[in-house]
């Protein structure tokens, strides 16, 4: 078997490449294209991610993690448009084949796709520094669709979850940092395992005015609502979300990683403060950490006494 | 401005890049996802293809040509499927942003996509090695759907245009061998400048039995439909369409490069027999040679009298 077969036999052999029983996709992996019967009532949104070693995540790591962040990172996407996950494409690029490497890798991203329904039907092999690009794919009513430009004035603005604690581990696991065994294990699955917040962005997607995932910081990315929304935003500091573990290792830093710190994968979104019932049920219902940290006003973007730095994760 | 909204900013200015007017287009770049509702009684087909430099492409070509071929060749996979193109994501991974490359870059893609209908809806622009990731999406109906899978004993086998100049160009396009002004001209724009077969595959998809596209030489990709249709095929090379420009040059190679050669981006097809009234007047409207180049069989792959290899473009 050449090795290209032997790449593509890998993830044609994982059960997330098996698309019987699933009457959406007409065609997975195999001919030309992939074929999609996108169901009655539904729209197709989808987003496209590239992670290159070294820069997104580090050098040397567990294929395994590397598989399951990469397709956790991308499907946040699916997540802020409270998109149901559907199908995602792979386009792998490869310094080498080996097996064992690229098996792990494979069982990383089944190890969510199998979680959440997300079937691979296609992509492309190549020899190249190793960079992986994933676009998936999900379905949504179009009327109910969250988008960026959506926040009013008013609005309450709320965040998922813990903030900070991903970007806090990039030098534990990039080993600059040692740290305890219990440390270590916390901040590791804080950088490796996010979660998607799925769920949660398909039950809020009635009820909020403007949503997105928190990927490069909570400022840099608010600021794209804030933006797209003509309006502006107010932070109260004391109500961003933080660990303990976070405040109990790096006391200081906590806030401006909270601002700033790109990987957490969490929702931002704004409501009415109407919708406060609503939303506390949901996140009750999910057992999902969730804070109220501001509100959105007619401009400017202030985080009341804090005087550091907002630019989060720069792309480029 | 940063660099990223900068590389972001020439893409989005492209025409390629205005979705007004377009009524399957909900969202296009700038939310967490593009958003499309695919026209009533129509499919999702896409494809993925990822091009490195130096391994698909020579180094420090012009960006202008990489932009051109990359749409073309990846459109080419939607030719295959009989299928109306819709638009497109581009993940971008480059070492560094210069404003003229990038500019350089986007209108060679947008001066095919903006020809076709094809929409520029979002991607990713990382840091790293050139590498070009498209994912190309099209439209097409269910039952009038070619496939690798289709072809029957007894069929015809066509090719459309000339096989083998693109893959005799290498030399020619990497400055490893000088020609004449006459002979670089031509080659240069066989290989930078495939046409991908668009109105050929939409007026053929509701004729053939099987159908793909000439990316990795004819022998290599004609395996792919005898492979998947249970079936053999016989090939008469003298009805291989072969350029007089490629006879001129290198007659005794000609043969070996239309069976082995990659980036021809022609159709290969099967039809049968009764239908050869209905490919021959399609392709007389079209003005796009086309030939009869052999049969499928029960079984087998044979090209009578050649003995020389038949294994196209190694993926990896």
């Amino acid at each position: 078997m050449k090795e290209f077969e032997l790449i593509q036999s890998i993830f044609q052999a994982s059960r997330m490449a098996d698309v019987r029983g699933r009457d959406d996709i007409l065609c997975g992996i195999g001919d030309d294209c992939a074929q999609v019967k996108v169901p009655a009532n539904q729209t197709l949104v989808f987003s496209m991610d590239t992670l290159v070693e070294g820069r997104h995540f580090p050098f040397d790591a567990d294929p395994r993690d590397i598989g399951y962040r990469a397709v956790a990172s991308c499907v946040s996407d699916l997540a802020a448009m409270g998109a149901k996950p559907a199908f995602f494409t792979l386009g792998l690029t490869l310094p080498d084949s080996d097996p064992q490497w690229l098996a792990e890798l494979a069982a990383g991203m089944a190890e969510l796709a199998d979680q959440i329904g997300l079937l691979l039907v296609g992509g492309d092999t190549t020899k190249g520094p190793l960079t992986i690009t994933l676009q998936v794919h999900g379905y949504v009513e179009q009327d109910k669709t969250p988008r960026r430009s959506g926040a009013l004035v008013g609005d309450d603005i709320y965040v998922t979850g813990m903030l900070g604690d991903a970007s806090a581990a990039v030098p534990i696991v990039t080993g600059e940092l040692q740290v305890s065994p219990e440390r270590f294990d916390y901040f590791y699955e804080a950088y490796w395992r996010p979660m998607p917040r799925l769920i949660a962005g398909m039950a809020l997607k009635n009820i909020v005015n403007s949503m997105l995932d928190i990927s490069d910081g909570l400022a840099q990315d608010l600021k794209h609502i804030t933006k797209a929304s003509d309006v502006g935003a107010r932070i109260e500091p004391s109500k961003l979300p933080l660990s303990d573990a976070l405040l109990d290792w790096r006391p200081e830093e906590a806030l401006r990683l909270a601002l700033t710190g790109g990987d957490d994968y969490e929702l931002c979104f704004t409501a009415p403060k109407s919708a406060r019932d609503e939303v506390n049920i949901i996140m009750q219902t999910l057992h999902l950490p969730c804070s109220l940290i501001g509100e959105i006003t007619d401009s400017g973007f202030a985080v009341e006494g804090y005087e550091g730095e907002l630019d989060g994760w720069q792309h480029f």
